[in-house]
């Protein structure tokens, strides 16, 4: 694993339970790579890893590392996960795939080749294996939705509504790519795409940055991101979607929201609430209409079956589980388990951002993948 | 109408709606009867009497007077009902039926001699009334619910949680008869038999009165009657309940919430969101269960076609409109559209009430009816 | 009052209670003007109305009559609102004011002169009447969400979903002017300036048409009016907004959702819980900040007092009750108690409307105003 | 670590995490005992434990364990917690400590004298360290309900819905103790104790078995513990609690409900949404008062700074783990780090279920402690 800090965690507590929930390859935490040798040797030490190294190009050289999990920050996913996959590893990245299209396209490219020496290549979008978006994901493909006409996605967190929040990486266009559009429109995206399993073929987009700058080390600095990004959808099934994300959203931590409109039927879905999803059977007589909460704690659910007993939920880590889980069949099991998404599918998300990113350029105006 | 407070003011406006949302006989507001003449005078000009009077007893004799709506404190219905009763008058009568059973036996004998002359005597649960408990009752007899084995009311205020809040006739055991067990209990005790079908065979039952005393007009004075009740009743049909019911729940201002639990289904209601109906269909595949939110404001929902177009909400005095419309239609059609709860229902409620106060005083022993 | 279906049905609601619930002048139902004979007439009986005609042009040059309350389709509006104004009437108008923005103009035009012969001319945006809406604009103006930097509303319906729904004047341009945009867009970006306090300066946006054609009398019809729309809009006082409208949401009858986020709090509000406002306080420490459902129905709310106790919700008809007493109380108080939205109002949502729909034209080009 | 089915999976869980999550000791995994060998060594292989061993009392006399953790059936916990103690080892035992007072009571004696030996005996009523319930107990002992006066607690689930679910040991008076009363009625008394900071010195209670006879092996067989239980408790603060618990509680997998009220303010938790406290504040303006939606989820709230960032949700699994390091903490720190609840308390709550079951026996009356 290369990196330990927000996502390194949630990785690691993923490698540390998936051998326990699920019956997988036994799998070892071999290596942890940072940069800061003191750092790093502490959260192997935490974290439960073997060893810890701070030059991540020997590690992917050694032979008895099979997977690179990457968790840097995503200007470094690129390089990583090219030299490992041309050293022969599997790769599990995080998203973003990248930071630019540029960047995606040569990893897909790796990913190729890779995937012809039976190489996975895996990125996480790590709420599709929330057990309540997986079950919505299977709703629509056993039909239960018909044709799906609309959909509405939100992502809304607070931590800049103070305009005294310092600036960081993350607000600068060099470093981060982009603002909430990447960080968290790509998820609301990709929960579009994959729930609809429609692509975007055009798009509409609206940034802004609402606290233009902000105190850093040496006075104020410009924030070069966007605080809050809208776009509408155009998908190739139909559908037309509205995705909206802010980082200013007054006293939301972290919801994310999604909704589906069908000829049969909708789904609704909020994170803050991660348990449940909510369906409406439009086939059902009027009297009886409604959203049903479904918990998703069964074990008839998705993944459910390895967890706790009926109605014990689960939490946000989880699903980090699950994903160690299905990358494990994968590399097992080859094309009889699949894993998705993969650098393709990162890469045409990356080009969606850039298009929403373009539109906003072009005073809104429509951008065609 | 005799009485113009609170409940002279929810039937008022009941009158004056009933006939352009329904398809009812017409009706006139003829005489409003109270005791104080200023205040009557005032009450017939605001809420739309033709007249108005101080002598309850004149009014009741009068030619021109078909209905007696009994809005006054509940000592005082049974010798209202009474009299209009057997002046050949049909009474819709506010809960609850009276304050004592043997007042409420008398009231029964003078209704089923009315109902031989084709008299309708009414007793105002107007609960029975919101279009969700109705569509509850319609669920329940359609057999979505199986065999309903345990049941949960409670009803839950917060107007005495103040222990300066000053004593009030409500609290005098001699005027009010009871506490929260016969203002709320009685309430969430209707609904569990009427949404059942099923009668209360056995009680146990404990009332508590948290603040023992409180200010009147001359110093402290103790309170009589109880601020929450507690009781878990046998049914006829086998099944369970238990209610619970209080003034001193903080913050809580008029929460009744009723569940059911058959072998076939469940349902939740929750006053403090009244267009709301909650059903579970355990008849579905355990990965779609899950209690469906069904808004209750459709064509297709009890009384809704005749209010506004889908997704309109209606609020707590649409009841009372709907209660106005089920007596007028009782009348003019008799058995063909029969008014329920009638005074035996009131009485066999008032029995049960007094089987959970004789409980209490039997240190919490079964009661039976 | 001209017009006697959906609208004159709940504007005759109001006139029949305003004055049972409020402290206000008088006010008889005068006439009822429809075009059909026989349905006015009925509709007159239904709804108490003394008198019914077919030509508004006369009744509205009655002497004993005061005020004209316009229920009629929006074409209609500015004939008769302007002629009524010229007749010395005060005007309730509904919304939309107008279907365009020359009739609109017009129509203002109309109403200042009659201002200055103390007139009132009054627009019918009712939900700014639903007590937990006019609260929220309480807690705006006392600053409790400091500078509001972004809203977002939605108002989503479902009619529409059924392919074989039939043709109405209602999906033709030529007689509803637009589609989901004004019918219900109207109300959102209503709620988003008069709760923020600003105004729209310059938006963009979408408009989709996703069942062409519907089944007309002599075969299939296209539809010439956006089934569901989108814009972004950026206020005068700096904060942007989203607007998202559809008939085509499956399952949802009738939700309009507002949500805003300030420096210094949130508000939320969904009319499917027309009693509850949510709000969230950024002053509290985080351990204890969230989202509070204060329950509208206390004497201390908007409107409440006059209603019922604690406690008691109120229905989607009571709006146009508060509506009607806001009414009569600018006319007997004049600017001590002034109406708003008045046409101007409607003339600025026209105008934004008219904006939203260029853009649309212009591939969602920004439309200053 | 004796037992190795759903408990020992839970609390292998969080001996794995709780070194990650928090600065704790670090601890090992020595052993895990069970009776069936190879079962055994399955689950040490799965849930990552250094050795497996089927003789307990081996086991906990070698000097590399130093905490015994008991997840076996309730009928074992004497025998083994007590050997622990007496070997000179720190105890975690699952609840319920005992299945009767008379072994309970040898448990406290051995508590005691192994706590002036330094020795922790600690009890896992787990959800005390569910952030939210955690923070609930903060809110109380800072003062803000006030004095409470009401509490009401309930624990649904419907495992036995279906009458034809077979018999098992948890159905059966001498290997389970009680039915629902002992396996979740203790958690809300747990939680009713514990929150209120009050003991219970008197109770009511009622039991019902809805379903007499279930299949066996050989036929039908009699169920001889409770499938439901309702009792008050006073409590010696004063407060009166409800308690209502059900397994046959029709599609409701495993809700726990918890309410307070007090003079200064409500709260209410539902372990269907474990991250969420709701709390109300009496003292707000009325205008301003309801229930406000805590969520459970940043580092300023109990446990959560060692999880994840803000706004990221804990699921059942975590309160295992916040557990582990609360009694980690107790053996490194002594009182500076007190564990709650111990045996004593253990004790104390299988008195209050005899309670129960003693007023059951005698038709509900009163049973003080």
């Amino acid at each position: 694993m290369i990196g330990y800090s927000f996502m390194g965690r949630a990785h690691s507590q993923a490698w540390r339970t998936v051998g326990a929930a699920f019956d997988v390859p036994e799998v070892a935490r071999r290596v942890i790579v940072g940069r800061d040798p003191q750092a790093v040797a502490e959260s192997a030490r935490r974290l439960g890893w073997q060893e810890h190294a701070t030059d991540w190009r020997e590690v992917i050289s050694r032979d008895d590392v099979d997977i690179v999990d990457i968790c840097t920050p995503g200007f470094l996913h690129a390089e990583i996960a090219i030299a490992a996959l041309e050293a022969g590893k599997h790769v599990l990245c995080e998203k973003p795939l990248a930071n630019s299209t540029a960047e995606a396209e040569a990893m897909v490219r790796a990913a190729q080749a890779a995937a012809e020496r039976g190489q996975v290549a895996a990125l996480g979008f790590t709420y599709r294996r929330v057990p309540a978006l997986a079950l919505a994901a299977q709703f629509v493909r056993a039909g239960k939705l018909g044709t799906i006409r609309q959909a509405r996605a939100a992502y809304l967190q607070d931590w800049l509504v103070d305009e005294e929040a310092p600036m960081t990486w993350r607000l600068r266009e060099e470093t981060a790519g982009s603002g909430a559009l990447g960080d968290i429109a790509s998820h609301a995206i990709d929960q579009i795409q994959h729930l609809t399993g429609q692509r975007v073929r055009a798009v509409r987009g609206r940034l802004a940055t609402m606290v233009p700058q902000r105190p850093g080390a040496d006075g104020p600095e410009p924030v070069t991101v966007d605080d809050a990004a809208w776009a509408t959808l155009e998908l190739d099934g139909g559908a037309l979607a509205s995705v909206e994300v802010s980082r200013m959203a007054t006293g939301v931590k972290n919801q994310l929201t999604v909704e589906l409109y069908g000829t049969g039927g909708a789904l609704r879905f909020d994170l803050e609430s991660p348990n449940e999803l909510w369906f409406l059977d439009a086939g059902l007589p009027v009297a009886e209409q409604g959203f049903t909460r479904v918990l998703v704690t069964e074990p008839e659910h998705p993944y459910l079956e390895a967890w706790w007993p009926q109605g014990h939920v689960l939490g946000w880590e989880n699903a980090f589980t699950n994903q160690a889980r299905d990358l494990l069949l994968a590399i097992r099991d080859g094309d009889a388990a699949p894993y998705s998404p993969d650098f393709a599918d990162g890469l045409a998300l990356q080009r969606v951002l850039e298009a929403i990113t373009a539109s906003h350029a072009a005073d809104g105006a429509t951008v065609t993948l």
